[in-house]
């Protein structure tokens, strides 16, 4: 941190008339999130594909009218949403926006007590006001804030302060597989100053926060075979290989009895957490009972002996996404499968090595997998952990904006969720990612229930305003 | 053994119209054969109810055109078949034949090669010609088998030698749960001299078998539960609990590396095979290649140093039938689910304990759960090993009748599956069960693409018109 009290070079009072404008036009902000909340935009199941494509014309046609000169961008995959506004003329300071328009799967769909495509405003418990849906935290509600800054800038007949592009994608829910090539080709076009990436969350309801420190992303699906059809239980079983027993070993075998992952070299490239930030974040006050009693748990799960924000924001992780073999439907069924499969995932941080931890994994497998049996890999997504410099200026510019606008100033994180494409613009472009986000904890994101804070999206359009407002008088 | 030559009290001439009308007629008994086949009586799923009625309503109208006093029975769940033939006299043997019309499930549907439930005659690859569908083995192509040799007699004009009830279970592939109040209330009425039961197979196409010795059953579902809901893997991953984690150490920890069961006490009760009834096995020839190189497999899995017959017919087991958790679609999703869980089943020997056994496993399912997760239990059957003597009388009367109708002579076997019902006609009607069928070990019951040979139909018929007239003489 290099600044913590608004830019002295900013004039903040000239953004009040838009911030008042936000105030004045939630209703119908809200409105326009909701068409976009209603698009069921799941880019993993390809019988969603039109309406990914649906999600990203809608937001075109938004960017259009907001004076943005904007388009569908075709891709192997799910279109991107390219947009440019550069009437800050080029002396301006120029911010990419990323942000992603689709959206996870909703099952167990009986779980969700609203559809999750019917968006609606709602109560909580505890009294506050909340969008429902899929996609109401990640990303739509997030990336709606900036789309509607954006507006009220418009709205007050004002240029926007900072020449702005910005970058939706389609594909982030489902391994970003065109970003990379589209990067590549379009750099000269999406290079900017500086990135600003909406799809985080704040520290608490009152507390807006930066993330410094990302966890990066190895996913690799396995499927094991053993005889060439289903067997009765009865006829072969205690001579037939049981794929579900292998699978089960493999899984079993990922950690040792302190919680450490076992791969080899899995650790190599994993720094020591400084003892400052240890304390930093101890300060916090966030404690194991706290922070797992929001999700009915109490006990830390993984490695022993450290802190619950040091293992979801600065230690590497191996989770058993989800797994499937034999018969599984209602009642019992005697069978030996012939196959069983298992999604796993790495977290990655430091200096981790995607394709060494995939190839240790691979290794970790084909070990404990019998002569007579096969195994079969599908790989899924590979990024590196990323970590911001704590004393970058622009860093300290968005911190003391987004004080102006919260209760609490904002404090600076680690996030233990991966944003691949954080790294893909630092390598590919060279542009370093401001992570600013509104999400709470309890939004269950990837859950059924997903919900956004109507908080989290008033004042989230606010910060925007006073943020590209903070970064152009720099 | 105490008898190998064909009954000499018998006048096996007798059955040689029978037998000739068996083979006149065999395309209309494959006609009503494909008729039950037609029905989809899945016992294991709630939507299959009325087929399962179905199945059971067409039987007790062959029964009845057979001179049956026959009546559908209900049940708390599917109803039972019973008929009475008694037309042999007072003084004449009393045989309950059993046989089983409910069927497996059917999926994964995709791999069938003709619908299910739509039977064909077709050819195998080896030339034979084959019965199609699901429950032509297991066991509608079995229990009708008995039901054509009734037939037979009645249209060659001549009464059936042995007093006959039959009863038919519509539950049989869903842990029977009303057989036993069933056989209680009914006691009297269903008692006879024995049981003759039509569940099994023959040693190989040529070689009929009677099956002395069945392995016991223990069937039990676990779910596992961490969080009050998913959780995403990025924000939770490393310091929440994974119930696949937890899952797969459980079922990892019930085998050690020798193969052995670890559930304390599971081997309590089971003795060492007679080394003369290895010896006889042995001279069966079946290997460890051939037994497994049938399904694709190559090297035993289970208990090591053991035949595949011993592993198979004489030892105790635990495996998985089917495991689930997370998510499991297309594509990833990184998520820690809430719960997971598996179904688990246990094949029992000599005098292991079922109740003994799912103490011990959930004894060992609790230990290993973390205090602030939780499991639920869900028994599925449990049934003990069944042994027959070997010097049984009627055992040898049936082994010599079927010998004379096969290329080679009946042999004694073991049997991997479980058949409840033969511990159930001991314990309940204190009687001797001969298990005697004419399924082939590449059948694929249970599977997709389940078959029967027609020359099991037809011999399995020839065999029954043999067997009930040396029982009769006997």
């Amino acid at each position: 941190m290099t600044e913590t009290t608004p830019n002295p070079a900013g004039n903040l009072g000239d953004v009040a008339p838009v911030l008042a404008l936000v105030d004045e036009e939630i209703e119908q902000s809200l409105a326009r999130l909701f068409e976009l909340l209603r698009i069921p935009s799941i880019s993993t199941d390809p019988a969603f594909k039109q309406e990914c494509r649906q999600a990203g014309a809608w937001l075109v046609e938004q960017l259009t009218f907001l004076g943005f000169e904007a388009s569908l961008r075709d891709t192997p995959g799910h279109p991107m949403v390219v947009g440019h506004n550069h009437e800050a003329g080029p002396d301006a300071p120029h911010v990419l926006f990323y942000g992603h328009y689709d959206v996870q799967p909703v099952d167990p769909l009986e779980e969700w007590t609203t559809p999750p495509f019917e968006p609606e405003l709602a109560e909580a418990p505890d009294g506050s006001r909340i969008i429902t849906g899929r996609g109401a935290a990640d990303d739509k509600g997030q990336l709606m804030t900036f789309v509607e800054a954006c507006r009220a800038y418009r709205t007050a007949g004002r240029k926007l302060p900072c020449r702005v592009t910005i970058l939706f994608e389609g594909e982030e829910e489902s391994g970003s597989p065109s970003l990379i090539p589209f990067l590549t080709a379009n750099a000269e076009e999406l290079k900017a100053d500086c990135a600003l990436v909406c799809d985080t969350n704040m520290w608490d309801a009152q507390t807006p926060a930066i993330s410094t420190g990302l966890r990066g992303l190895v996913g690799e699906e396995i499927t094991i075979t053993a005889a060439d059809r289903d067997l009765h239980s009865g006829y072969f079983g205690g001579a037939a290989a049981n794929p579900i027993h292998i699978l089960s070993r493999i899984l079993a075998d990922l950690h040792d009895e302190t919680g450490r992952v076992t791969l080899d070299g899995f650790y190599d490239g994993v720094k020591d957490t400084p003892a400052e930030v240890l304390e930093m974040w101890d300060a916090l006050g966030r404690t194991a009972e706290g922070f797992l009693g929001d999700v009915g748990l109490a006990n830390p799960a993984g490695e022993k002996d450290r802190s619950v924000l040091e293992l979801v924001w600065a230690r590497p992780t191996a989770e058993v996404n989800g797994i499937q073999g034999g018969y599984t439907g209602e009642g019992f069924k005697t069978v030996i499968a012939a196959k069983a499969s298992a999604k796993v995932s790495f977290r990655l941080v430091g200096e981790q090595d995607p394709d060494s931890i995939r190839a240790a994994f691979r290794s970790h497998v084909e070990r404990r997998v019998p002569a007579d049996c096969s195994v079969h890999f599908s790989p899924h997504g590979g990024s590196r952990a990323i970590q911001l410099p704590y004393d970058s200026p622009m860093l300290g510019t968005a911190r003391a904006a987004l004080s102006e606008e919260w209760p609490q100033p904002a404090v600076m994180i680690g996030m233990g969720g991966s944003i691949p494409v954080v790294g893909d613009f630092q390598s590919l472009l060279g542009m370093e990612s401001l992570l600013i986000g509104f999400g709470l904890a309890d939004d269950r994101i990837h859950s059924p229930n997903e919900k956004y804070s109507l908080t989290s999206f008033h004042r989230g359009i606010r910060s925007w305003v006073r943020i590209i407002a903070a970064l152009a008088a720099r």
